[in-house]
């Protein structure tokens, strides 16, 4: 055997050996699983089911199987619209806590192949990802409503059951690149079994990425979820769902430095998180029949930074309706969006630029109630996405310190707003509070205008610059407000 | 006399036959002075004087002059933003109704030279225009409330006072391409002698375009003004003042097909029309202490393609404050619009798309008080800025076929708002009716949502699709309004 045989040797032999599963291991960077799934970074949710028939987000399964009746089901043009939009996956609900399943399975007849609208859903959406050249990937509730099994003294049972379903649904599809598993809260961590569904997946499909909701806990063995706010101490937090190859707290945002290194057993865990939003702006998951409006595209180009741009990932809740269809005007939103971003196939998403606020001190001419813990100032500059500064009067003070020799030009506020929720217990309408405000720099000893609006503020007021601005320090200067102002975060940004 | 030698001579001559006043004849065409005014097409408007330091906009010539003190005058800065902004030109008001001159005449103690400040930023702007490479242009008032001549028995008095104030701003200054005359109303239109005053202007600056406020009547000899939008038809209307240029109705916007063919004794004369709008938008033209919001920059962009498309010009005024400089949120809001426009130097100004709905006609479910001539339909469609369709109720729709064959990508609406006058009479605040909408487009004979609001819709909503469409109808469909919807003009837009 020559030198050359082995060289070739081995060049056969590599295939195989890429196909060997990734399971998660102690690590302090990515591994290839994680590596591929941070350069997908950007995918479209789908929700469809028999909830979307019944003006529901969640039911007990007992939705009569033959409601669910798309008269126009289009699942080409789902992957069609998430092409156009830059989506570089495709995160399938498969089937949602009331158990209905978008393909048939034999191990149940609470599916498509028992309703009036037959299409293997999987199919067809798994088929039109091949067609567009987009992954494919899946989201499944452990939790099952419907299921008779899952309610058997052996939870065994229902162990199989899942397994039998998530085989088919990892055989008969062709590449799947992530598993997305939901409503573990039902049952207590250690009855899903997750290490062997886990390697169930990556026997099945080796470079699938596996992730659970509410990945992380406070403390082992204990039920407190860490929310993706506090998570900015690597090896302080531990997994309460293990294995797994992704953070999950749906539909929480993390924070801007976000870290990545997690605890189980003792030993240390690489783990990037992914984020999910809606396209509506009710953020609701599943289709209703009003039309919704749509999130603002300012606020939804921030979004997308702020979840992609620290090595995350995120997925954007595009729901069809009855007809079995995106809509049109969510459709050429999303695809608005992606051209907006000028995300390019095969390249790197886009990212922000530098922010120079960041974990800035910051002051307020007022603290609601007092509480500097819960609303002081600086948690508007802390980078964290639940904290919020409040002020106590309707008018109000917040001042930014900065590096005078540091340009920026532009300003992102999201503000926190009263909500209402939707007769679904789901959705919900944001009202601002901020009706009139400037955005004043401190030039030569003096405050100057750099903007000035009197239109409430919006739930993420993006403001460019047509060049950059310099200054030792930044204020809001709130001039109107229905309610005392609250900020969750004031950015100041450079952006090439 | 060789052949060689007349050559010579004849490029001798030339340029002084370029400089031969070009006064307006009788023409179906513009002339030079006019196909350089067209050219120039988009201005800055400097409002600034004793007005400025009273909270005024229209005074009565008795502030006295040493209110006049702005503290940072910086009349430099006011035209290097005109040229970052990519004006051609800046118009000052050299002299409003109050009679306060902004440079130092001899003919008057009303004047910069009397005041605190005794800058004769005739000369600075003047100046800055020539060092930024701008072109100059002054505005002057006919009606003098401070002069005391203009009381005088012999009204010839005040005339002679006018034409040597016009000599020193047509001689010390340089070049000025454009001179508008306002407050005409005050006196008949003979009264002014306008012949004359316009021949002293082209002796003095042969290529100056000469305008009055006002230009156009309904009917020779009668007061009865033409509206810019009656515009429409060539050789119906007559000059009220002639001679001159281009026509002027500020601040009115022209009729989409605005005509350009007038009468005066009989003989057609071809006269373009310059728009005047304020950044403000509360329409101030005199700065206020308090700050004001700049107008939108949708709204700037479609309004900018309005006034500008139809070889028609359009002056924006942004009046500097009280420390004598242009506020920062004036000025980035204003060369953030010429970046969006795209706007360069020595190139053809930017278009808008083609209009596929103009005079189309349009159906409403209502029509106010059923007065279909005041607010029928058609008028959201009829290219008139100041016709109006308005509904009944405060749900309405209105709609629009168009050519199946023509695709379409954007869509601009202009709602009627209701106003509130500010204090000084002038400035005006706007708040819309139209609180909640989508626009549908006809699709196998259904009606599909392809925008879908539920905020308030701005002065100017603009909607831009990331794809062309094409139907045979498309509709405005208001869900929501605090009071009957009112458009002025529904706009369905194909822009490259």
């Amino acid at each position: 055997m020559n030198y050359r045989f082995i060289i070739i040797l081995l060049f056969i032999v590599s295939p195989a050996r890429m196909l060997r599963a990734q399971e998660i291991v102690p690590a302090d960077c990515p591994n290839k699983t994680q590596l591929e799934m941070q350069k997908r970074g950007y995918g479209m949710f789908i929700h469809f089911g028999v909830n979307t028939f019944d003006e529901k987000e969640w039911s007990d399964g007992t939705i009569p199987v033959d409601k669910y009746r798309p008269d126009s089901l289009d699942c080409d043009q789902w992957v069609r619209v998430a092409r156009d939009a830059g989506f570089r996956y495709v995160l399938l609900v498969t089937k949602h806590h009331d158990g209905f399943c978008l393909w048939d399975s034999r191990y149940t007849t609470y599916d498509v192949a028992s309703s009036p609208v037959k299409t293997d859903v999987v199919k067809a959406v798994s088929d039109a990802c091949k067609k567009y050249g987009l992954q494919f990937a899946i989201y499944y509730s452990l939790w099952d409503r419907h299921e008779p099994v899952y309610q058997n003294a052996d939870f065994g049972e229902y162990i199989d059951y899942m397994s039998n379903q998530l085989t088919e649904l990892l055989t008969n599809y062709g590449p799947v690149c992530e598993v997305w598993f939901d409503g573990g809260w039902d049952k207590k961590p250690e009855e899903w079994r997750l290490p062997e569904i886990y390697s169930l997946v990556k026997r099945l499909q080796p470079h699938c990425a596996v992730g659970v909701n509410h990945t992380i806990v406070l403390k082992e063995g204990e039920r407190e979820f860490a929310l993706p706010d506090s998570m900015i101490v690597d090896n302080k937090y531990t997994f309460q769902y293990f294995p797994g190859d992704f953070r999950l707290w749906d539909p929480k945002i993390a924070h801007k430095q976000d870290k990545k290194q997690y605890l189980h057993d003792g030993r240390s865990y690489y783990l990037p998180f992914e984020h999910t939003l809606c396209i509506s702006k009710a953020w609701n998951w599943f289709q209703k029949k009003a039309l919704s409006p749509v999130r603002d595209l300012d606020e939804l180009e921030e979004l997308f930074y702020w979840c992609t741009d620290n090595d995350n990932t995120l997925v954007v809740n595009v729901p069809p309706d009855q007809t079995g269809r995106i809509r049109e005007h969510e459709a050429n939103a999303v695809i608005a969006l992606g051209k907006r971003l000028g995300i390019k196939k095969g390249e790197p998403l886009p990212r922000n630029g530098s922010f120079l606020s960041l974990q800035s001190p910051a002051f307020a001419s007022s603290v609601y109630e007092n509480n500097e813990l819960l609303y002081g100032a600086a948690l508007a500059t802390d980078g964290g996405m639940q904290t919020r500064w409040a002020a106590a009067d309707t008018t109000a003070l917040l001042t930014i310190p900065l590096d005078k020799d540091k340009p920026f030009n532009k300003i992102v506020i999201f503000e926190y707003c009263d909500t209402q929720n939707g007769e679904d217990g789901f959705s919900n309408y944001r009202t601002n509070r901020i009706q009139s405000y400037r955005i004043e720099i401190e030039k030569n000893g003096q405050w100057e205008a750099v903007y000035v609006s009197d239109e409430p503020m919006g739930d993420c007021k993006v403001i460019r610059f047509p060049y950059p601005y310099q200054t030792s320090q930044i204020r809001l200067n709130v001039t109107k407000a229905s309610a005392p102002p609250s900020v969750y975060e004031f950015n100041v940004i450079y952006k090439e």
